[in-house]
């Protein structure tokens, strides 16, 4: 395909060890394993590990990672360094940050949020102030109907997770701020599809996700920023001994480390750390700007073929309000995505209604957005998703 | 050695890849490698998350392992099933049990601690509740002097990670329920250790840690044990999506999970889960009593040859009070311990002035034990300890 020869990126697909009879669009849920991760991983176990034990927290630079890892996903989210740090899950991370934003706005107490938010980020803040939470599309349909002096902090996803819609993330914050409120934003589903400028548009704590678009691996650990703005003042009650000044001293009273370091609570989970270090290797040599242009011209190569298939599009069609996912409403969607696994071509659903593809330009082809969008066609027409055996729900999809 | 040869857990040393130059006291820091872990994390990497991708989730059970891994821990902690789940590390748990303990009992404040706990223990109390913790041995000599009618919940050590001295886990959780508060064991220094009897013994939470005597792998996930009959009534607020009744129905609002699964939160590590997993392969067919009497036999061996070296010994001599290390105290404690690893044995230093030898009856012999002894002996006769290159500290020991 013409698309693909011209294609800068293409020399991505091959750092990745894909499966052959699989055409996998779900990189926005779990990243595919980079081909060296394998050999990092045997190294950490074999060596630093096996050969080092306790001697590598030192010798093999484990303390650093947490640090490390973060000053190295800083660039792909327009942070200057020591703003972010890897550690523990988006949904832990979250607490930390929201908690240190509402602490850093004392005179308000509301958290605004989406009511289409990827559930965790909404659990998490009813987990933290359950009787302070206010959601746009249930208690308001628009963010600046709740927007108030009592609200503290706005927590939004860059990129909605099931419909793909790509906010603004400029306008949104400085608007925020106008309000008085601090901005957090949940990047799960924009790390890594597209350039991030949280230090340029005033952004205040951000979190994300390592193993989607990051390809770190299976529950890979998240991240988080704060700007640097924040550090001194900014306090979070999971202040576990990997957070303190000196956690080698072990005195017995708190004293936050100077800088992001403070938003670190428990001992690293090193092996999952590793798959994550092995996957930023490929990110160095990216260039966000190829992954932005290659993924929205899969996006728009599926939408163009997909348009004749009569399906209602999710994803808004302007490419400004679009991450790296197109979302079609179909009303058997669960069995219309059963059966396109069947033919091995893997998207996934969302309820109610709802099919997901996502594109990860690193190494996703236009080929293959073209073989996706021709089954599903031959799905629809033949009427197979409708056999019984694509119905059945299993515990996760 | 006599004592090796009728050693009955002798044949677990091959099961553990063991580097060939080192003498491995200090396994009660990070457990050493399995020689069957490699294969179960490249099965992990390369088949489930390579060929597999997100499907996995189902079909090789990545959903189970919190849950699973669990109830193949609950043996070791003396719990029958579904009152154990694997989550984050021993700080965030700590997090989630303290928080539910405190909402358990609403009439009162306090948290009752030791000043000696292992920090993040301390930490983590500091963060929940800043004004309302009470430390043993700081605010009062001892237990029964800060219980009161408002303390809520009392955290304690089962082994002291710096004395190695073991409470009586049925004793202290029975004072601690007579005067109406709740106790909450930490056992990241008993389990795998010594039997442990968690229900037997009326305990309402308790944590534990993945990658020390468990030999999970570097910064393995922890775990935390809830006792059922407060499973209908816990609360915790890091309620993140693994934590609800119905994850995928992705409903706006949480609801938590039955029983102990509402204590999890974000997605799993999954990598790091794999290690963990393979490490219970082998405690599966562990008998802890046989780990209990070699590990005392160990320390107490230790003891014998140690005693003659003039050193204060730190941890009581009494079994009855012992986990399974030694520590023993010098003024130079850092320096001999870097003089020790220098030879080969590996041990390991905590401040001021401990020097700290564990042994994990799994694989260490006895006449490891002795070679230990005698190098001690001869790094402390030779005064090579005293070289500058020995004072320097590095970040981690």
């Amino acid at each position: 395909m013409a698309l693909d020869a011209a294609d800068p990126l293409r020399g991505f697909r091959e750092r990745f060890a894909l499966p052959k009879d699989v055409l996998y669009l779900d990189g926005n849920s779990l990243g595919a394993l980079p081909a060296h991760t394998p050999e990092r991983l045997r190294r950490m176990i074999e060596e630093e590990w096996g050969q080092g034990l306790i001697r590598s927290w030192n010798e093999a630079g484990w303390y650093e990672l947490p640090r490390g890892l973060g000053n190295r996903i800083a660039p792909l989210v327009g942070a200057a360094p020591d703003q972010v740090v890897v550690c523990d899950s988006t949904s832990v991370n979250l607490f930390k940050v929201l908690s240190a934003a509402l602490r850093l706005n004392p005179g308000r107490s509301t958290v605004v949020s989406e009511v289409g938010s990827f559930p965790t980020d909404l659990y998490m803040t009813e987990g933290l102030a359950p009787a302070r939470r206010l959601l746009i599309g249930r208690d308001a349909p628009t963010l600046e109907e709740l927007l108030d002096g009592d609200t503290a902090v706005v927590l939004l996803s860059h990129v909605d997770y099931r419909t793909g819609r790509l906010q603004d993330m400029a306008a949104v914050t400085e608007r925020v701020h106008a309000a008085g409120a601090l901005m957090v934003w949940d990047l799960c589903h924009s790390v890594g599809a597209l350039p991030i400028k949280l230090d340029a548009c005033g952004a205040d704590f951000a979190v994300g996700c390592g193993y989607k678009y990051l390809n770190g691996g299976p529950g890979a650990p998240a991240f988080l920023y704060a700007a640097e703005r924040h550090h001194a003042a900014a306090r979070q009650p999971l202040s576990g001994w990997f957070g303190h000044a000196e956690p080698f001293a072990m005195s017995p009273d708190y004293r936050p480390a100077d800088g992001v370091g403070r938003f670190l609570t428990g001992t690293p989970p090193l092996l999952s750390f590793a798959g994550l270090e092995a996957s930023l290797d490929i990110w160095a040599e990216a260039d966000l700007a190829l992954v932005r242009a290659k993924s929205l011209s899969l996006s728009s190569f599926f939408l163009r073929l997909t348009d004749e298939l009569g399906l209602e599009t999710v994803t808004p069609r302007s490419e400004t309000e679009r991450g790296s996912q197109i979302s079609l409403r179909h009303e058997s969607a669960y069995a219309v995505v059963q059966a396109l696994i069947a033919r091995g071509v893997i998207g996934d659903f969302r309820e109610p209604d709802i099919m997901r593809f996502g594109f990860t330009p690193l190494y996703v082809s236009h080929a293959d957005v073209f073989d996706a969008a021709e089954a599903l066609r031959q799905v629809l027409d033949s009427g197979e998703w409708a056999q019984p055996r694509f119905a059945e729900r299993g515990s996760v999809t």
